[in-house]
């Protein structure tokens, strides 16, 4: 089996490739070979039981679809994207790299001849939905975006079932929780102190909360992320239907349930790192974003997140902490 | 005021631009110029008591979109799209059409400077939605299109939507019923029987019906299509919120409904032009529609359709039948 991995410098596909390579297959298919593109320099996994290809190259640009999906690989992840506060502040960009950039490698699939028909696994984000949200999201719920992202993810979703529909490749969309503990730095993100306040303090280090503790969202941890998109791979799409588009189960927590799990590893001293330092422009973005999902579609077709937050950061303990080498 | 009205020279495009002439202005504001832009070529409107220019492109051609809003109208009617069975039997046609050339008008109205934010009316269509419909669908049902017509025009009311709340122009955009009873000549549409059993009836011709009586589905005469569309291009948008895109309100009738509104205006001679010969792909093809609508959003902002299908046939009698050097 030939995978393709797009945007496999990031956090999550670093961390998927990485998964790739200590289990030597997806599902029950041994892993032959496997492709890592990004705009960026992609690093190939240590001791992969698999060849290990690696391409910088631009999506977007004409010629690179093409050119990426000629070994026709048997399965795609493509987790290229610009992310939410820069697809706000640079409109081009993010229709340019969100939208038209996965619409040439849809094409490019299309356009291959015969009878090639990848599974195509791409992430998109709850960030398709806007509000007014009620308390618990369903599966029915409309999408309304509030951001261009939201716009550009939710543009891809029609595109990519309709693509399915019509038999050019067998996709799945799967919209991401906000995914915490981060490892490494902050980042520019509105989200980044959900990671900050469980990190920072426990590398002995300050971290600003912005917000009040009352205030509610929805997570996962990476390596619950990378389980949806191993599970993406390999389910049987013939129990999708025609809605290709799941909402990830995740776990619903305040950021008052973050600072008592932090409490629990790493004890009073942690928590007292935190300081409060309430940002205007951060809650009001923030009091924006989804709070609770019933993803029950997803759950029944067998997608595991984390059960607490209490495993969301045992989870970046073992995998950050404890064995930092292998996530670099 | 200034008008821009793409698509001009379709069925309902017509029928707007008789009426811009016959009223002479938009709301309360007096109309100055319009301008008709369509692939084929427009029709002046007779006696129109402003000036009118025509234009023959194809919006999708590179530079065609920045000519037509160069002039910056202050209110454009987007109409101009590949219907549901062209953009199904040609992918790379309707997505051009009905996606790109729309992404390319919404940029070139984004690019021009000195703050300019035209009204930009479109229509959509409930093929936005796609099955299993409940009996009613209400405002908040989601769109998943099971066609690439209603993936088109489910992604740009997407677009339309982030630049309007972007401020780079004040869209909406309209879910439009079938439109019946539609003068001129069956098509190849799938839906041309519900214009047929009446039309040819009526006109002392033969007409085929290839479903069962007891097949619903919603419906608004051209008139009240017109309706929707002046309303779109005059009402407060500030009502509207960052939600855009409406459904509009319309008659849900079943064949049997059709054929007693025939019996009252043609008699029983008229209902006996109808001949019944069941399609079994026309059949399918029509169970997969909606069936009825609760519009209440548009209802309460002022959007007005037919009271009942005798309304929709006597539409058609009086623009038609009765007046019809009108409509060409």
């Amino acid at each position: 089996m030939r995978i393709l991995v797009i945007g496999a410098a990031g956090m999550v596909g670093r961390k998927l490739v990485e998964r790739l390579a200590r289990e030597g297959r997806l599902g029950s298919e041994p892993i032959s070979q496997v492709s890592l593109v990004d705009v960026g320099a992609p690093e190939p996994p240590r001791d992969a039981p698999f060849a290990v290809d690696t391409m910088v190259a631009d999506l977007a640009e004409p010629g690179v679809a093409d050119q990426i999906v000629a070994a026709r690989p048997d399965v795609v992840f493509h987790l290229a994207a610009v992310v939410s506060g820069e697809a706000e502040a640079d409109l081009e960009k993010g229709y340019r790299v969100n939208l038209d950039a996965m619409r040439m490698l849809l094409d490019a699939i299309r356009e291959r001849d015969g009878g090639y028909r990848p599974r195509f696994v791409c992430t998109s984000s709850i960030a398709v939905f806007g509000p007014p949200f009620p308390d618990v999201i369903d599966d029915d719920h409309l999408t309304t975006p509030a951001t261009s992202y939201g716009t550009q993810k939710a543009m891809t979703e029609l595109l990519l079932s309709d693509y399915s529909r019509r038999g050019f490749l067998d996709g799945i969309a799967i919209r991401l929780p906000t995914i915490v503990v981060r490892p490494g730095r902050p980042n520019l993100a509105a989200s980044s102190f959900f990671s900050s306040i469980i990190r920072e303090p426990l590398n002995g280090q300050e971290a600003v909360l912005p917000v009040p503790t009352d205030v509610r969202h929805w997570f996962a941890s990476p390596r619950s992320a990378v389980g949806f998109l191993l599970h993406a791979g390999t389910l049987d799409t013939g129990l999708l239907g025609d809605r290709r588009c799941l909402n990830m189960p995740g776990v619903s927590a305040t950021v008052a349930d973050e600072i008592e799990a932090l409490r629990r590893v790493g004890g009073a001293e942690a928590v007292r790192r935190i300081r409060h330092e309430p940002d205007e422009t951060i809650m009001r973005i923030v009091s924006g974003w989804p709070r609770a999902f019933d993803a029950r579609r997803a759950r029944d077709l067998g997608f595991r997140a984390d059960a607490d937050f209490d495993e969301i950061v045992q989870v970046y303990v073992e995998d950050e902490l404890e064995a930092p080498a292998l996530s670099p």
